[in-house]
């Protein structure tokens, strides 16, 4: 299309206005990114003011458009977008960055208009394509998704994740816009502005690739007609930018990143009006099209199939049997697998519900940064599997999703050394440090096939970050199909007056605990057996109830490392009393190939150790 | 070149003999990848006994060719390349899996022909590319690097990160094989069959991107001819392959990811030998070019600059003002940043000894899997460093580096709150708990400059996995420049007899308890106050003696959530001491903007809620 010189003078002016208001809030700060602001003015003025549909006095709006600033330190102009819409008021963005304000130093969702945290670079489009992913095939609407990314944040693997889904996916309702300012940090980009590189690769990458000039707006609104008429592929709007631009004496020069700019460069903009007003450009509403969605869940049949008490069941097993069941409660529950869905059993939810089903190969940073984006505005309750082992490598997402305070579920199998022959690689044995380090996160370690699946349950009903530890070996059910489980309550598993110590196991050290009891018994040593089911939050009631009752020792057994499990949960919880003691038995290095049994025993957490361990006391 | 008759004979022979070999050892150990094992096999023989040069009684040697198999689920066809070549006995690579055995489930340095461990996907390409880094720019030497992937680990980031590392640093003595055999673990990959996508997304990448027929040993021959005829830019061998390849009835079917094969598949592969018998082919000697390497260290001198106690120095800045002072001392320590150099202070390393310094971009997960390949054959010490949260990305990366036994030092600053404006994003909160959980690590958190020079000399002085936590404030010299310091040494800045509670503290939060403790014995309360230095080993004695002496009250104080940290460090390092008590207080929720001093009060670490929180211990 042509753009009318009105129009044209309408979004450089918005643009400049944005340019000096992100100047202006980063020098009342004295702190954040106005020159990687005002390299995207333009893109940001024709986005907003020209090809974004959305509703300024509702934000957050099911059917509007989506944007996600991947390059999250840039927000001095997401700031200037939205008080150039209206909907931020002047003293709000002046606020930037201080204490009592949302206008934070990079973005969260504690504003409304942001629907993930960013800052963390790399992670946007991961985000993008989830959001993008639901609005095309789970909510079937007509919303589409927009993500800025910085040049230098495309050296992070995790967009090329992100794009080879997308692209996998069909994702036309996508737009990757990549501000290619030439200039990173410490120094020029790998790339600098070979902007012909940036397009080979999004086009190798399944894209849409289109260069244009990032500070002409006509380019841009055409470049943004041409993304929405291409279908079946999402489109990447590859802008040559200059870092700073606008700003005389600083546009495209070293050493700026980061830094307010001279409050006297704001004249010199000014002066580049061509006479529009602020509010003369109205948004475009949305098109009321996504559907409401209920995100209830309750209570799933756990009779179905009822277990038998010494029946033998993974929990990973009794995790898919119980996703499949939650995928009939609620047609929003969705799964997601890294190419893993037939060891994790996601697999039976895709079996009995394709359509709520989300391959996303082996790419587990975009598998967790895909289920963050399918979560916001509440149109998904997404459940993540993978070994736990391989979660590590989206701990930076699973971190970010905290910021984004995202309703994200983690399913990790094949925890421990307790996974045998396939070595230490596959061994999730940090899984519960990282985990448990995450604010506000529910960690659940259920240990029987009942415990899995109420887990499961109990995660679907729970918002927040929830993980779920589930392991390999099939171990006989220890619950009846009627026991209720609850959030933060232990289960006694074994108990008796003459106790003299309190044993602490999950998953498979469990069972060595009670094979560890029932040997001590025989020796005349009586040991309370107690089931943690959430490591947190810590049932320190019940642990502290029985510990004082045996006189203050507690043995700890489990397959993870010794920092940030289960013993130093334990240690922790009862720290505060001085008439209890905690030892801790784990594993100690690095494992290696062999039997799970033999490896529980050389690893020093099999009921032999647990017995000598208690002789020992 | 053509290949002869008889040496594409004994080429096929020799991968039939390997592709047997793998089948027979999956089928003793019951498990393993025999199909992803025989898709390589003429990839393998021609790579062993045609194109790489290595010694075959010392495996290890510093001039050797390397070989990285970034796949490491296909094992088995590497052991019985060892096997080919005389290496391993029959007895050895039929041991796979058992415990008692080195030729383990997934490969590790335990077995002296493996530099790195494989088996999380996506790896081994960095890792190849920071032994090529250091073959071509610091060992100046002739030997190169190949690296055998699988297509599904194609999807992950990391690949690409690495691959855009290879191409920007020019190292043409890397070749990357791709075994595009179709079949992923539960389904078809992304891409399939389509080698044309994965040569257009290398050569995107900036590789030479050859497509051959990987069972055909004369395209095969000709393709690493090519590449080790192309200059200036690594080359990637796209070799179209059927998992499975050689199995009758098996090759290129689903559902055999992972399983053994039926061990009367093997006469049918007998049946087409060529007749040429195992040791005709004999590998390439290397050239023995590589320099010899003494990575000795030593101390470096600490006047220099000299400190003055009080002057406010950033334990960041010292980290660098160190780092560049290890590198006067050897020209092994190499310093390596994700374009945060200004910010961590490895820039100074860069100043100074430019040579030992390798730019790595924004892109982290490559940045630790570069180090780790760097330091293999005791080459250097590398030193990586970027913000502290961003080591988040590289999780899966330090974990594996604990598998591989690896010589690594991680650097990581801007920690908690205390960095103030920038926000939650860029915060580390939970690096503790991360770098305590890998096995045999050691945890720096100097709290002045002086601690954090002798941190960092203790570091390259110390074998294995270090994390150095560096914070972003400038605070007081509280140590003189003489002041020794040894791991797991904690330092007792202020005692007395009338103490009755010890505070420990590290970093920003160690001010914030000598401030409190000075505000206490105004109120008459005295208290006695530790710097850890090492949060791993803690020091535990002098923890204890100094508990015991006050009445059993200990109260630490991080800059860090809850789990994994200092306090359940501390809580577990005396649980089993029923007389010594552990309050902790610490970051409990995401934290946001604010000034330093702001956010400390927030979440509750400043000096006001330590007075508070003894007051009412």
């Amino acid at each position: 299309m042509t753009v009318s010189v009105e129009l044209r003078h309408d979004l450089e002016d918005a643009a400049n206005r944005m340019r000096i208001s992100a100047i202006e809030m980063t020098c009342a700060s004295k702190s954040g990114h106005p020159t990687s602001s005002t390299s995207a003015a333009e893109v940001m003025s024709t986005l907003f003011f020209h090809e974004m549909k959305y509703d300024v006095s509702n934000p957050k709006s099911a059917s509007a458009d989506r944007f996600v600033l991947s390059k999250g330190h840039a927000c001095p102009i997401l700031y200037a977008a939205w008080e150039e819409a209206g909907l931020l008021s002047k003293e709000q963005v002046m606020s930037l960055r201080k204490v009592n304000s949302d206008v934070e130093g990079h973005p969260t969702p504690r504003l409304n208009f942001i629907d993930v945290a960013t800052g963390s670079l790399g992670q946007g489009l991961s985000c993008a394509a989830g959001m993008a992913y639901v609005g095309k095939y789970i909510d079937k609407a007509s919303y589409r998704v927009f993500c800025l990314l910085g040049d230098g944040e495309t050296a992070e693997g995790s967009v090329w994740e992100a794009a080879a889904f997308s692209s996998y996916y069909k994702l036309d309702n996508l737009v990757a816009i990549v501000d290619v300012n030439r200039l990173g940090q410490s120094q020029e980009t790998a790339l600098g502005h070979k902007v012909e590189v940036y397009q080979a690769r999004f086009a190798a990458f399944g894209f849409n690739a289109i260069v244009v000039d990032g500070h002409d707006v006509d380019a841009l609104v055409n470049a943004y007609e041409t993304a929405r008429n291409t279908k079946d592929k999402p489109t990447a709007i590859i802008a040559k930018t200059l870092k700073g631009k606008g700003i005389d004496g600083i546009a495209d020069q070293d050493n700026w990143h980061g830094k307010p700019v001279p409050a006297d460069k704001i004249a010199a903009i000014k002066a580049r009006f061509n006479g529009s007003q602020k509010g003369k450009l109205v948004p475009k509403k949305p098109i009321e099209d996504a559907p409401k969605v209920d995100l209830h869940v309750g209570s799933i049949k756990m009779a179905d199939p009822a277990y038998k008490l010494g029946d033998k069941v993974a929990t990973r097993a009794a995790y898919g049997t119980a996703l499949a069941k939650l995928g009939d409660v609620n047609p929003r529950i969705i799964g997601l697998d890294g190419d893993t869905k037939n060891s994790t059993f996601s697999e039976k939810l895709l079996q009995k519900h394709p359509h709520q089903f989300i391959e996303c190969f082996i790419a587990e940073q975009n598998l967790v940064g895909v289920a963050v984006g399918a979560q916001c505005r509440d149109r998904t309750i997404p459940f993540t599997s993978t070994f736990a082992a391989f979660f590590t490598r989206a701990t930076d997402q699973i971190r970010m999703a905290a910021v984004s305070f995202a309703n994200l579920k983690c399913v990790g199998s094949h925890v421990g050394v307790s996974i045998g022959e396939d070595g230490p690689s596959q061994m999730a044995l940090e899984d519960l440090a990282i985990f448990r380090a995450i604010p506000g996160s529910t960690v659940f370690y259920p240990s029987d096939g009942v415990a899995a699946e109420r887990a499961t349950e109990l995660a679907a009903n729970t918002k927040g970050i929830v993980f779920i530890r589930t392991g390999r070996p099939a171990l006989p059910v220890l619950y009846k199909n009627e026991e209720p489980f609850a959030i933060g309550k232990a289960k006694v598993l074994k108990q008796s007056a003459n106790d003299k110590i309190v044993l602490i196991g999950a998953g498979v050290t469990l069972y060595e605990c009670l094979k560890a009891a029932e040997q001590l018994e025989k020796n005349g040593v009586h040991a309370c057996v107690i089931d943690p089911f959430t490591i947190k939050p810590l049932d320190q009631e019940t642990i502290l109830q029985h510990a004082k009752r045996v006189g203050g020792r507690i043995l700890t057994v489990e397959d993870h490392y010794p920092a940030g499990g289960i013993g130093e949960a334990v240690s922790s919880a009862v720290a505060d009393h001085p008439d209890v003691r905690v030892r801790s038995i784990c594993v100690q290095s690095v494992p290696r190939s062999g039997t799970p049994d033999e490896l529980l025993d050389l690893f020093g957490i099999s009921a032999r150790h647990i017995v000598e361990a208690v002789t020992k006391y």
